[in-house]
């Protein structure tokens, strides 16, 4: 294959060679996630301006509720869920797509009875997210 | 919904309001894709630095074999078929990754009796595409 290309083999929601990480440092704020990062951040992959994960939260999980003032661009991979946007919430499902503009509190969710999994593209040079409250404070 | 975030609903490979566009202008260089733009091309989602679209090849079809100097962060969303990348052409199906990074020729093909569509993430602003032939010159 030329240069750095390659094909990432797909087996079960784990990727070949990806390895399975926390979702964040921070266990209090969220429950039962799991990162992968898929492209963008390995030696090679320096062209991409942008990374690539997966993120699955299991079933009664959900990720930190939070803003920053990177945009999100989610695409649903698996099984069913919620986002929070803002003061929204609305039921997601698989191939279902988000945006999430610049500094709108988020949170995603599998509270539908599956696990709910989702691609998710940031720019690779971003802000840290900021967890925030359920009155939508700071924390 | 706060601000200009939006959840846009997975209807059978069809996204809401997403229009079904061709995939290029030239038509001798490719063979039954279409091309849908999900996320980064509409008013409200600027602050996308990047594009996210799905592309579908129907069976028997294949992309424009060319090259360019942004890179391609490429999940196979349905089916399978054969990507190319320079001199290797690899089998690919659901939810493989593929990373085809700068000046890397490239060919995705719905060779294996299904319909191949997948996700395509790149640079907003980018350069654009050249097609080769077969021998890799320019064409």
């Amino acid at each position: 294959m030329g240069d750095s290309s390659k094909v990432i083999g797909f087996r079960g929601f784990r990727w070949d060679a990806v390895p399975l990480e926390q979702y964040k440092s921070d266990p209090e704020a969220f429950e039962g996630v799991t990162r992968q990062v898929l492209l963008g951040s390995r030696p090679g992959e320096e062209p991409l301006n942008f990374e690539l994960r997966y993120f699955e939260v299991e079933q009664g999980g959900y990720t930190t509720l939070e803003r920053h003032r990177h945009a999100h661009a989610v695409v649903v991979l698996r099984g069913k869920g919620t986002v929070v946007l803002g003061a929204e919430e609305t039921e997601i499902q698989a191939h279902d797509c988000v945006y999430i503009p610049p500094g709108v509190v988020h949170q995603l969710r599998a509270d539908r009875e599956a696990t709910l999994g989702f691609l998710c593209v940031v720019d690779r040079l971003r802000d840290r997210a900021m967890p925030v409250r359920r009155d939508g404070s700071g924390m």
